[in-house]
């Protein structure tokens, strides 16, 4: 039987290549409202590839935002049923000159395929639909219930998925999800992860005046610049450890267990170090680099902006100043929590010749770990184990996927991931790239994780 | 015969109105290579307005940068000899949509005229031209030698300006200078002014790794935006004081009459307030903010940017970030001086895991004061009291005039400083503009100031 699916894989993985660079080509940017009708054209692709697959009861659910997809395979009743989980949705380009390619131009260079969206995660999303369409077309069935929930909303925080599982509750009801949105390390390697952090973010403004002012005022003239360099970084100390006071509350302590299964997991920073250019590391010098950035929370300035940034010499003291900040959160902190912490610090921290104002980020989530023991768990280290030969080792996310959270309060189900992205493959950044051997492999996987799952549950 | 050149100003306002609009149609902006054509347009302008005043050898001085324009009358032999400076070169007019009015649409509106370059000095450039005019029409003579030195590149700090005095020394020869380029206070509250601040800036570019990384790195990525805030926010302490080492040295102190000098001429701090909608004021506790402002040296960012900066959320930890910052100088630092300590404190403070690069901004200035004792400046302190009734008060540059460091410097000539530009008419701001009153006002004045220096030197 295995040979039968692996053989309908081999033979239309031209095909599968070629859908891929389609999706690929739609712009389906979530955060600009100028992109929303190329989200739904991608909504509208994905809808139409599940139906293709053998999918029935495919449609689009409206959300107020851009649409999420359904679509489900209920031919195996008295069977458990698992949600498949996706987003069709893409990260900004920008900054566009720091492309080789134009990122919505997909261009197959050495194996490996270079756009935005090839990692994280147009390649994933595809993998369990051509894992049913393999399935069906070959042995006319599945071995369990499927159904498929996209959203394209997850770059944005996911801001309507919470609406969408609750208004669908008896629609998307299942045992457990498999997200595809993750990475499962290397075939050297290969990793398997409990869960991701959470997340939330403000936007700091500061305002010292109407206008902006000639700098020859200097002295005179107060600058919001100051106020905001002196606010932000009062929020580390100089180890790098946050100091927004109560922000380690909630953190659950690790154990010496937990510290070791990281360690085995963790790469050799050398090798970090080698495939994004990293000059050095810092940070909370009680742990370790992928400590801190998988089992501790952090606090990051992800853009900052005030005066002129032009070429040449504009001698102008502005008048406003801004920054948006995000927090990984871990269990068992919580978003509203970390919010509040924050808003207390940034208000007593402005100084009194600056108003300011802080703006919510969209994207706020809930950490969220599965237990290491669940069966579904154990399932996907064994599908890794016997696609690799390797035991996985057990990890953390670094990022952060907010269904999973939500999926467990409305749903009550636990999640687990399974995609074929690797670390190195510049999500989020220029050049963003997936290797087309692990776009093959995952769609291997997935059949091997449905058989595993139907034995498991 | 002062009601000649009175009836004459009179009779021609109207049309040295005209004048000004056409001036402040022209976009020379020289900070922007792609308008050098129309600094350019400027210089030529401004060439034949000279011609026009009845100015002999005028022409283009090339520079290698934008040009300069000379011209002069030299039908005074054994009289003294002024050299007038000032520039047509304007600041960029960003942000537009700020401005009420297009920047280079100049509009009339209430004897205001608004547009980018309007009060700094396109108003007071034309003013001393206009003052040669009516003597020479109405007299048929200067009661002393005039030659006039216009700029193009005194917003992007007078790079060609030192090169330009030293090549035509003969031509520049003088007994003392007049700039245009600043103010005299209000008629109510008339000021001289000693002389500017120095300047010196740098832009610091921080690198921490080769590539923007996902912000779920974070704890494992370090971040080039917290280096930045660290190493800008060391750069003062928490009252506001510049804390690189060395960068007081060599201040003058302040005696108690000069003190007592500023607070004469200070303005209420309301007012300020009133007119720029400051929120606050903040510096050196031991120094009022006037002081600060005059006879302080500062350090200010005059822009920040790294990262994400548009609207919504990218989760992203960039790899670079930047900031410009400028310092204005009084006596007797120097730009050289200030600039290596500087470099030595960014250096220093730049973490391991970040790399650090330097560029010397444009626009280094020494400091100035002319001794107030001097011949011309007591010549201009009785103009300004004829004209307004009141006695000056003695005041010190907020900003920076490349120009009279230089000029004593290579041609050895003192500057006095004679203008119509008021504080609160947003120079380097949206909306700019410029009091049609002041206009006509200055216009005068630059026809007694001819007679009183005539007279003193």
């Amino acid at each position: 039987m295995a040979e039968e699916w692996m053989g309908y894989l081999e033979a239309n993985q031209p095909r599968f290549r070629e859908e891929l660079l389609d999706l690929l080509r739609i712009p389906s940017v979530s955060t600009d409202p100028e992109m929303a009708g190329e989200v739904r054209r991608a909504a509208e692709w994905v809808a139409a590839r599940l139906r293709r697959a053998g999918m029935t009861d495919v449609r689009l659910l409206e959300t107020g935002g851009h649409p999420a997809v359904y679509g489900e395979w209920l031919g195996a009743p008295g069977r458990p049923t698992v949600l498949v989980y996706g987003h069709f949705d893409v990260q900004p380009a920008d900054p566009l000159h720091l492309w080789t390619h134009p990122p919505f131009e997909p261009a197959v260079v050495e194996g490996r395929v270079y756009a935005r969206g090839a990692t994280d995660m147009k390649g994933n999303l595809l993998l369990p639909i051509i894992a049913c369409e393999a399935l069906l077309q070959t042995e006319g069935r599945l071995p369990l219930n499927v159904k498929f929930l996209f959203e394209g909303e997850e770059e944005i925080g996911s801001p309507h998925l919470g609406p969408v599982l609750e208004q669908n509750r008896d629609l998307l009801a299942c045992d457990v999800m498999v997200s595809a949105d993750g990475g499962m390390g290397t075939p050297e390697r290969p990793e398997v992860w409990l869960g991701p952090r959470g997340l939330v973010g403000l936007q700091i403004n500061l305002r010292t005046a109407d206008r902006d002012l000639h700098s020859g005022n200097g002295g005179l003239a107060v600058n919001p610049i100051h106020a905001l360099v002196r606010l932000l970084d009062s929020m580390r100390d100089a180890e790098g450890r946050v100091t927004v006071a109560g922000f380690y509350d909630r953190v659950r302590p690790l154990t010496p267990a937990e510290r070791a299964e990281i360690a085995a997991a963790a790469l050799p920073l050398e090798e970090f170090r080698r495939t994004t250019g990293t000059r050095g590391f810092f940070g909370e010098p009680e742990y370790t680099p992928y400590e801190r950035a998988s089992a501790r929370p952090t606090l990051e300035v992800n853009g900052i902006w005030g005066g002129f940034t032009g070429p040449g010499v504009k001698t102008v003291i502005p008048c406003e100043a801004h920054a948006k900040i995000t927090c990984r959160l871990v269990p068992d902190q919580s978003p509203a929590e970390i919010r509040e912490k924050l808003v207390a610090h940034i208000l007593a921290h402005t100084p009194a010749y600056a108003e300011v104002s802080i703006e919510h980020l969209p994207g706020e989530a809930d950490p969220y770990l599965i237990p290491p023991d669940h069966p579904a768990q154990r399932a996907l280290v064994r599908v890794l184990t016997r696609l690799t030969g390797r035991e996985p080792r057990v990890t953390r996310g670094f990022g952060t996927v907010p269904v999973m959270g939500l999926v467990k309060r409305v749903l009550g189900a636990e999640t687990i991931t399974l995609g074929v992205g690797q670390s190195d493959e510049r999500a989020h950044a220029p050049d963003e790239f997936l290797r087309l051997a692990s776009f093959e492999r995952g769609q291997q996987a997935f059949v091997m994780l449905l058989a595993e799952l139907a034995r498991a549950l």
